[in-house]
């Protein structure tokens, strides 16, 4: 198993920047987003002074992460609303942006229709756009404490499947700060394990094609002083097969009313190696994530993405050793077609516990899932 | 499913140049490799004057594959032999070169033992280095008939598996012609079923971390024109879910007297996907891959290598679109650590079957490896 448990380089470093927050500089409001295609390389910031702007950042995944999606287009429409754009149009091409992603269409919809609900109350403009960017400020703060709550639950979680701590945890794709408008989905459990001396190995998938586990997940842990190791999404089995995954801790980008969970591509593969290695496979999510209008796996839609993330690689956009921005180098033949959806689907009996902000559901059933959506409602509708 | 079943758009083009020639110009005798770290993008060759050289070439994966590392092991033998260098010596280099692949142990003990005969039968240091020579050859030649009857008996093996042909076939890392002195390993038999009519879909895993799928794989598939897609190592369970395979075939880099087989790193994950979903799971390697003298699959030795594979991406090594030739572009924050194991272990209960130039040994038990190698026995060792 060579030295993968020597600790890392890299100490603890300052926290990072926002990955997204709305600003109000003279020019007039903007959202600035935390630019994920540059990291970890370089830390920049994006600013969007309009929708197309902030489409284009989703779809080239300068943004990206289920919840922060959400935030990302309540925060769009206010900025439509705010700049004197038509809101209608401009949430239907936010919702439209990336299609498996249930939270960015809540999202939208939530700003929407405090924005509606202004305008159909006899407000002014002026006062819909402010009710629009209320309701997303509310989002963005609910999600935040959506994350410390996951991280609550989800460490008691893995205390009761894990006793003892020590905690050795495989991730894949990227859950953390960067994702949401806290600390994250599945990476929060495991930066909370890391915070009470119970996380022993955070195992980092590179997560192919685009390497967010590689780029985003290794930058936060490293700034968050965790211990982790990087390793190909194939070596995986590898770990399995020597024990030393206790748990499997990723996030979601759609759940299904049957509970089956559209997360990253290799996810799946992932949860049928726990399920033969007897290890816990855990997705953690806010219930914004859970669509009861998709019935079941089946029926929820992959994205498929360019088959030139397969056939060329691409470095983080930024101008290193030589290397043109975004420049992608061929590895594959020319002309080589490639199969790349963004996801994939793992059905419910794959799964060990969905945990949200409202605890942690075992097993993953239909009728629990409707359950929590209950309770969800009771609390955040008003 | 997206397109994926769209025909590539380059064809058929000229054979490949070979992978491994002996050749005698007027400066002496040399090795001549087809430089597998410039592919796709150029053919170019490495010409190797000595030992070192090749060793250096085998290192960096310049050769490379089971079978075709064994022939490099021979002829650098005789290389040394017939260049006057200490040929013990030589023999225990090479050797060591590589730890996983069992091959070029045997190709380089072939070699040696022909010279030490010729010395213990009081031939010449030129005899002997003709007699070194000529084991060489003789084992480059068995090579490329084994790789004949592995592709024979595999087509069979396939059509008995799935009766009707029109066969969907997942490969992973690089089985073909560039590991060989034949067609190959697995390779071969998919490209048997392809000149049969019968290949439906060669699916190719890219194979992280030095992508030998994307980058070997495809460049024989396209060479041969094949129908082919590439897809990231975790899309295969996507593919697997959506009931799109209907066989895996893989090589091997050594397998154990009880039928465990190590391979290139990811290709237990897909043994386990392929018995979740009872899709068969097909070795395809020449019995100079079995290594009676390790038992079992925690004995094989498996090669770590450096973590820089996986914290930087690497251009095939030339000089494409302004990127210095093997530059690494840093994709993980640096002080990364990374778990890169070159193999993983699959156990025999997870083989559908082993097929070998001695035909296919179904299911798979260590009694079935010992009379495999028994036969293997009466009919190479002269």
């Amino acid at each position: 198993m060579a030295d993968q448990y020597v600790p890392n380089a890299a100490g603890p470093e300052p926290s990072m920047l926002p990955s997204i927050r709305w600003d109000e500089p003279p020019e007039g409001p903007v959202l600035v987003l935390l630019d994920q295609t540059r990291l970890p390389v370089e830390e920049a910031e994006l600013v969007c002074t309009d929708v197309p702007a902030l489409v284009r950042a989703i779809r080239t995944l300068a943004v990206r992460g289920a919840p922060l999606l959400g935030i990302a287009g309540a925060y769009g429409v206010a900025l439509a609303a705010v700049r004197g754009f038509d809101v209608e149009d401009a949430a239907e091409i936010l919702a439209q942006a990336r299609p498996t992603a249930v939270n960015l269409g809540y999202g939208v919809r939530r700003a929407r229709d405090a924005y509606r609900a202004a305008v159909d109350g006899g407000a002014g403009l002026e006062q819909a756009a402010a009710a629009a960017l209320a309701e997303a400020r509310l989002l963005h703060q609910e999600d935040a404490e959506a994350s410390a709550q996951m991280a609550r639950f989800g460490l008691t979680l893995l205390d009761e499947l894990l006793p003892g701590g020590n905690h050795r945890i495989l991730t894949h794709c990227n859950t953390g700060a960067l994702v949401s408008g806290g600390e994250g989905t599945a990476f929060a459990v495991a930066l909370s394990a890391h915070r009470a001396g119970r996380l022993r190995r955070l195992w980092v998938d590179e997560t192919r094609p685009l390497l967010q586990g590689s780029r985003l997940t290794a930058y936060e842990a490293a700034r968050n002083g965790m211990a982790y190791t990087l390793l190909t999404d194939n070596a995986a089995g590898s770990l399995f097969a020597a024990g030393e995954v206790d748990a499997v801790l990723i996030g979601a980008d759609r759940i299904a009313a049957d509970g089956s969970v559209a997360n990253k591509i290799g996810s799946y593969p992932l949860a049928v190696l726990a399920a033969y290695h007897h290890v816990p496979f855990v997705v953690v999510a806010p219930t914004t994530t859970i669509d009861l209008g998709t019935p079941d796996g089946a029926s929820i839609e992959v994205e498929q993405r360019p088959g030139q993330e397969v056939t060329e690689l691409t470095a983080p956009q930024t101008a290193v050793a030589g290397v043109e921005a975004g420049s992608g180098m061929p590895v594959a033949p020319l002309g080589t077609q490639a199969y790349n959806p963004a996801f994939d689907v793992t059905p419910p009996e794959l799964v060990t516990a969905i945990v949200t902000e409202y605890g942690a559901l075992s097993p993953v059933t239909g009728d629990g899932i409707a359950e929590l959506c209950a309770r969800s409602r009771r609390v955040t509708i008003r």
